[in-house]
């Protein structure tokens, strides 16, 4: 049973052609013909899920695992609104989202028919590009060729491109065959890297003794690791690695904060590179922005496939180029220097990890300790998800075990949709899905759990210290009186949610409970399951501060 | 204690200086200039709720209620998008909200920040003005003028305007006072009706034999209710109010669906006006627009103070005044005419209603019995709010009593903030409030429900038919193999969300129980309330559709 609109037969076979095999529905009466194709296609798996603003972020989950474009329906009006957060998620993390949104005809806007606004090139700001189509023989192939250049794009450049689609009624009328539609196979020119000098590089490269690599978000790579390993051996080169990095060099930096966090002047000076490399997206930590704002590297080199990005102030080189790419010819150019740059650093790190660990052994219960406890318990080759604001800060400071991936939305670095981009990515991957929250990101997200598509083994690790932790934990909101206002304190637990949206439910507020809870909690069962661990939210930010204070 | 801040002192005394005495503040670090000043303020009400959609339709449901601007504040990066859906509904509904966002500095931006996006002119498509405000004391005078012309706007057209407000760091940097800015007083030239031809206008109608009104969504209004009667008196005028249009005239058709739902040609025939006059805003019955625009009148005037709505497309005058204002001139410029249209079609109107009665007295336990019980048991005074879908669908085939005021998000038809926008009016309003949604529509908006703002006196009836009940009734989804995706059926009851939010939960599935818990319902409590009543989801269309059948 397929749509007999011929409109929508086009967008559902370009999809099917374009391999997009897994597409999220959210229910609506003007989007009828594409629910129908797409729900009946044998090679497209159609989900449901009803709030728009869970659905985006569930289907930019799955993307984000899959690395392949994911479709998301809705019907005409406000609810493709709600797709907003996501879309600009998916913009700044170059994930491939496809929205498709159902519209009436142009003559049926702003007359006053219910259900609709202005849909087309609403996304304006954060979309690669708009196919705005028009339900008419006459346009067929502008819309056919609209359609194939909104897929190509999607799939090109990683990120979320719009397809609005108006349909007039009737909507519901089916056929028994969808005709075939061919789309032309485009062969887009890739980027010409002729002209990178990796003679010029390498000559500056070779001569300097104080080298810097810092990667922020990355997807787990094999083949970049080993590459990796080059620098990790040269002791001209510190590489400093973000927890979503995904790297795991053990000559690396890889709890950023821990090391700069107390450095005096001359340290910094010290530590600054005279070459800096960057690759990878998003940088979470704040401190390591503000020393190379302050000590810019004579040169910084920022390896991206797409853009160029001058977090620093200071980018001398932009590399058009997969990094993986870059390293694989680079490599063959440099040479190893001697300096004592990467042992000093190494030294200074070994001694903040033994201060590290001397701290934890006597922390209380608390976030900070929770988090040693429970990325401890977190089982080989899982995925971990976590969540913004305070949650992604403690994980900076942990060691995360290289057999263990790491995701967290830092493209708007919103709190917005974090537990429903944990849902996609786990239903996606078949491996343990770990996701590690606060409680305010975790309640603004409880539609999440309004999802049948949810797989048993994925695992919720609530940090719940009964409002926003991070206006604690950042130096202001506490010299102001207005501090209801930033912490937004409440005693919600995640108790009914579980009854309503039949989860296990675990909870713990001690080290003692936490870790007989963490016992079993990742093994085989019926539901997935949520251990909320309350954490006593008048001490979490002093046993931080005493944390970077002992570790100095 | 106040910010530092110029820029956040100038929208600060702006917002007061234009009577804004009411701002719903979303948690954030960038907004923290403006939620320092804001809730120091004395004389404006802060308030705060953390998930920015719930925060701006609950804005949108005070600003309903006050017909007086409220300004939603948030941070910077995805949050204000979240804004988005309550944007589009004031802007459809014409309900001034001002939207303050919090910004990074333009350098900060695509730079690889944390919480940054393309902020400014986010919300073209459905915004009156835009600030993008620069902080930097050479733009102070812009700035101000941009604030001012924002506000202004807002005011005098009804809508939503935003405000975008850069801060660079340090953000929480606080003084004793807060300096003094003027604004201009700013006289708008009203609108000249000079020239709308009463004549002419009153020719016409006073010699056609068959005219009639027809009421959209419309404040309650007890002089323009007045300025009615006289066309309730008129045996040449049919008047048509939908439920929305809190107008009452004895007089006059009610329920618009009941009365046209089983017309044949020929009575389309008769029905059909020589003049008809619109006036409010969007209309729900789809039935009557499927009539008039196969049915067209000679001539249809539209008044409305903002814009022409064509929506039967045979507009032939759009007079752009006040309702209020025209019916008090048109009034004296007209006479009673003789005819037998009001008479003839009041009558059927009374049959319908009989055979309403007849139904309904042998009708079974489902969504329209429910809706008898609940309509007769709201008390006088009240406040109804309505959520979409089938909920306000149904409501159209029920008379409310004239002492209750009724509104629903009729500008976009959204389900996304209906609980929201409800909450706020009864924030609003000191009446009492009742609002009735359906499962869909509520849990779409639980978080609504996270709110220390909810009245003790607000009551919720939450139909419950396990689904998307509109997607039964409407012709179509039945008939293909994709009904789940339409209905999206479910188990989830609000018993949960009650314990979480702390509201008294009662429930029925019967009209016996649905008795029995409406009584004392309404009466004072210590917490608001909920009923959720239970439907037989597959029973609710086949009693509808009989009814329909019945009252042929």
């Amino acid at each position: 049973m397929y749509p007999k609109k011929e409109l929508a037969q086009i967008v559902i076979s370009a999809c099917s052609q374009f391999n997009i095999d897994t597409v999220v529905i959210s229910p609506g009466s003007r989007n009828a013909p594409l629910t129908v194709g797409f729900s009946n296609h044998p090679e497209i798996n159609a989900l449901s899920v009803v709030d728009e603003r869970c659905a985006a972020f569930f289907a930019l989950g799955i993307a984000q695992q899959t690395q392949k474009p994911v479709a998301i329906i809705c019907t005409s009006g406000s609810a493709l609104l709600n797709y907003y957060p996501a879309i600009a998620e998916a913009f700044y993390s170059n994930i491939p989202l496809v929205v498709i949104s159902a519209d009436r005809p142009k003559h049926l806007i702003d007359i006053g028919d219910g259900q609709t606004i202005r849909q087309e090139n609403v996304f304006d700001n954060h979309i690669l590009f708009a196919a705005n189509l028009i339900e008419n023989e006459k346009f067929k192939t502008r819309n056919s060729q609209l359609i194939g250049e909104a897929l190509q794009i999607a799939v090109s450049q990683k990120g979320p491109v719009h397809i609005n689609v108006p349909f007039d009624e009737p909507l519901y009328e089916t056929v028994e065959e969808m005709q075939t539609f061919n789309f032309p196979h485009i062969s887009l020119s890739s980027l010409d890297n002729s002209h990178i000098d990796y003679g010029n590089l390498s000559k500056i490269w070779n001569t300097a003794e104080k080298k810097m690599i810092l990667v922020g978000v990355n997807y787990p790579d094999a083949d970049l690791h080993k590459l990796m390993d080059l620098y990790a051996e040269d002791e001209s080169v510190l590489i400093l690695t973000e927890t979503t990095s995904n790297l795991h060099q053990e000559k690396s930096v890889n709890s950023i904060d821990q090391l700069i966090f107390s450095l005096d002047d001359k340290q910094f000076e010290d530590l600054k590179p005279e070459v800096l490399i960057t690759f990878g997206g998003m940088i979470v930590s704040k401190k390591i922005k503000q020393f190379l704002r302050k000590y810019p590297p004579k040169q910084h080199w920022n390896i991206d496939e797409k853009k160029a990005v001058n977090t620093f102030f200071c980018l001398s080189e932009f590399i058009q180029i997969k990094p993986l790419d870059f390293f694989s010819k680079f490599n063959r150019t440099i040479i190893k220097k001697e300096s004592n740059y990467q042992q000093k650093w190494l030294k200074i790190r070994d001694e903040k990890r033994i201060k590290h660990q001397e701290y934890l052994s006597r922390a209380t219960h608390s976030d900070f300790k929770v988090f040693e406890q429970v990325v401890e318990s977190v089982p080989t080759n899982s995925q971990l998800q976590i969540s913004n604001s305070s949650i992604i800060r403690y994980a900076q400071l942990f060691s995360i075990d290289k057999t263990n991936t790491v995701f967290c939305n830092r493209g708007t670095s919103g709190i917005d949709g974090s537990t429903s981009t944990a849902i996609g990515a786990a239903f996606a991957n078949k491996n343990q899905t770990v996701f590690i929250t606060g409680d305010i990101s975790f309640f603004y997200d409880s539609n999440a759990l309004w999802n049948t598509n949810i797989p048993k083994n994925f695992r919720i690790i609530l940090i719940n210290n009964a409002g926003g932790g991070i206006f604690k934990i950042i130096p202001g909101p506490g010299t102001t009186n207005a501090a209801r206002y930033f912490e937004t304190p409440h005693t919600l637990t995640a108790e009914h949610l579980c009854k309503m949206y039949e989860l296990d439910y675990l909870k713990a507020d001690s080290i003692e409970t936490v870790t007989a809870q963490l016992q079993g909690f990742y093994e085989t069962s019926e539901k997935p399951k949520i251990l909320e661990i309350f954490t006593p939210s008048e001490e979490n930010d002093l046993i931080l501060s005493a944390y970077f204070k002992y570790i100095q």
